[in-house]
Order: C-alpha cells, then structure tokens, then sequence
C-alpha cells in the first residue's frame, strides 16, 4: 500500500508521500514515491504514485526518456503547453503501460496505478489533478482542496476538518504529518521515510523538499503530542448521561 | 455498509451498531443490526451484524426460531451451556446460511457476513466474540479489547488511543460515540439512528438500551464538540520549522 496527499492553498501546493512498498508483510522496501521535473522559472512538475510498482516506474520512465530524448521523441512532459496537456499526457502514459502489462483478458486491476500531479507552468496557475489508472482525470475544487491516493481513510478525518485555503506552508505540514502519523500508526504497509515538498506560487522552482525519517525530531514531536492532544481533547468532552 | 462495535470493559460489555443498509446509494433503508437474547437472571447475548441483509436476517431468523421451538429444534441459542458454544452455534448458523444461499460455483463473498457477539451466561464470565463469514471465531483479549465490524476504519484511531479497560459505561458511550461520529461524517453508507446497549458484568440483564436520533441532544453536543476539540488539539502542536 501507499499513502500519498497532494494539497491545494492560497499560497501553492504541498505534497508528502510515504515509500513503503510490500508484496506482502515479508517483502518490505522503500523506493520513492515522489517524482519532480523542473524547469527553473518556466515549471515545476510533481507526481505522486500509488498503486503496482512496476507501472508506476514504468511511467515515470517513460516521461523520463522522452523528457531528455530527441526532438522526434515528443510528448516531453517539460514540453507540455498545460497542466492539463500534462495531465492528459500522464493518463495517456499510464493507459499505455497498463495495456502493455495486462495481457488480453487477465484482469487489468492487478496493474493498475493512480497518481497525483501537480505543479505550475509560467503564464498559467497552479494546478493540481488526479489522474486515474483508466487515464481520465480530475481536477482539485475549492470544495475538495486535496487528493489521496492509497490507504486513504484513516488519515482522512482530520484533513476535512482542519484544512483552510489560508494556511501557511508550516501549519500544512503540520496538517500533513498529523494525517500521515495516523495513517502509519493504523496500516503497516505505509511507512516511514515520508517525502515532504513544497512549491510556492509564482516561483517556478521547488521552493522547499526534505525527507522525514523516523528520527525527525519535528516527526516525534507531532506523533507523541497528537496522541495526548487527542486524549485531552477527548477528555474535554461531556460524558454520556443515561 | 454498517458500523458496529462492541467493546469490553472492567464493568460490563458495550454496543454500538448504526443502521444504514444500502443497494446502491439509491436504495437506502434502515434496519436494526444489534439483536438480543435475554434470559434475566440467566443470560444476556447480544449480536451485532454486518454484510449481506439477507443473510444476518436468515441468521438471526433462525436463532430465534429454534429458541422458540419444541425441544427437538435444538440447539437453542438459549440453551447452549456456554458463551464459547453460544459463539460455535452462531458459526454453524452462519455456515448453513451462506451455504444454501450460495450455489456451488458461485462467489459466496457476495452472500458473506460478519457478527460480533457478547454476552454473559450465569456461573462464566462476560466473552465478546467476533464471528466470520467462515464460522469460525476469535475472542477479545487484553491486548485488543473490542472488535468493530463494517466501514471500520475511521473509527478506529480514537478507539486505540482513547481506550481504557477502567472507563466507566458513561465515557465508553462517549468513545463510541466520537467513534461512530467519525464514520457517519466519512462515509455515506454508515448512518444514524444508532443502537446503544450496556451490560453491567454479573447482571444477567441488559443494563441500558437507547436508540439515538440525528436530534438526540447528547449526539449533537459531541458532534459539533468534537470537531472543535479536534481543531483545539490540532492548534495546540506546534508548528513545523523548514
């Protein structure tokens, strides 16, 4: 399994994945789940994949070979006149991969991957998608900020409840290792490093990146106090009256 | 989908089970999922159900028939001589019922459904048992003192960190009902009237039992209460520093 989050505010995007990948409880790694491509001050790219590991790098490779191949090479992801064409150009990549994986009439399923991109290319917004392994997509509202993809609903509660378009970078991280904290202390197969990044809007060059360990000291911190702000909290309200 | 708990303390055994049931989110209906069977003096059982509708009413249906039947419909579910039996004839029950309904061939997931049951029979101690679709069973231990069935996992993350074998039946009823508040709020298939019982341990009868409306004042004041307690908690960590 996977958890990844990508999430829209006023002042840019933030993202944050896990790197666990399991094939079952005996067969654990870590790879990478966050993939950036950047063109400092024309675009800043960010993808975040979930799902079958070999599509995945599949199509992270496939966007990477064309991104440094020749001119007859086309589609480059760093070519894209859009977010949407770069959207369309992911789907079409993983529509790609998958029907070259799945031989005719073998369940598809098997292969499938979602993927969150987001970024922003000079002259348009900031814009965050999801793309579906059928590779159709949608976009973020302001009434859905956020998108996750894999183990989503453990860390989901709190993300509804105290994500605001306003927030500053720090307190969406804050926001972000709360949910990612209870995803990981619920589901064995998301796990830590988490990868953290950044993009302010209007900069056009990746504003902020780091890898989380479990010896992070901010992670600790937030870990140890979420369980006893949740408790406190919970004490804090009336008991039952039969 | 359906959300049931049943979770055991120092003082007794408590329940919690909505009652949403749904074919497509356009056939919604409500429908009890806790069931008990009460011998006062002798014993108390209480069944939780979730899965297929038909067959936890086949279940039960025929539980009850054979409770009321001459003394050759045996076994009855208020005869059996212990909680472990009680938990063997649900199994069985069970086994039968997803065994005639499932024709050779055919996927039985379709037909599967899940029990938590609980209870007390005079001369033992209180037993909380889940049951599977297989008829097999597990039972609580110290370790892990409750069991959810259904959509559970928005609701598990407060159980685990809030629970305490010394809780009264008061913040009990307040845990779960953080708990179901949380999965009602997640997810459309889980949804109000819910069904609440308690079982004071060496009553041998049922202590307490409401059913609480969207109105219920109780369930308002801790819905709306927790999400600012959530938000209170959330403020209360600190920051993070890139």
């Amino acid at each position: 399994m996977t958890y990844c989050v990508g999430l829209k505010i006023d002042r840019g995007l933030v993202f944050m994945s896990d790197t666990r990948t399991n094939a079952g409880v005996d067969s654990i790694s870590t790879f990478r789940k966050m993939y950036t491509w950047e063109m400092p001050g024309e675009r800043v790219l960010v993808l975040l994949a979930a799902g079958n590991l070999a599509t995945t790098q599949a199509v992270v490779s496939l966007l990477d070979e064309r991104s440094k191949a020749p001119e007859d090479r086309e589609p480059s992801i760093l070519k894209t006149p859009s977010m949407y064409q770069t959207a369309r150009l992911i789907g079409d990549t993983v529509k790609e991969v998958i029907s070259s994986s799945a031989p005719v009439g073998q369940n598809a399923d098997a292969f499938g991957a979602s993927f969150i991109l987001g970024g922003q290319i000079k002259g348009t917004e900031p814009r965050l998608f999801m793309v579906y392994p059928e590779g159709n997509f949608i976009e973020v509202s302001d009434d859905t900020p956020f998108f996750q993809i894999g183990e989503t609903k453990y860390g989901k509660p709190i993300l509804v409840r105290a994500y605001d378009p306003s927030m500053t970078f720090a307190e969406t991280v804050k926001l972000l290792m709360v949910s990612f904290d209870s995803t990981v202390k619920s589901n064995l197969s998301v796990g830590l490093p988490l990868d953290l990044l950044f993009y302010e809007r209007d900069t056009f060059e990746v504003t902020y990146r780091k890898r989380i360990g479990s010896d992070d000291a901010y992670y600790r911190e937030i870990s140890d106090g979420w369980s006893d702000a949740l408790k406190s909290a919970f004490k804090s309200l009336p008991d039952f009256k039969p």
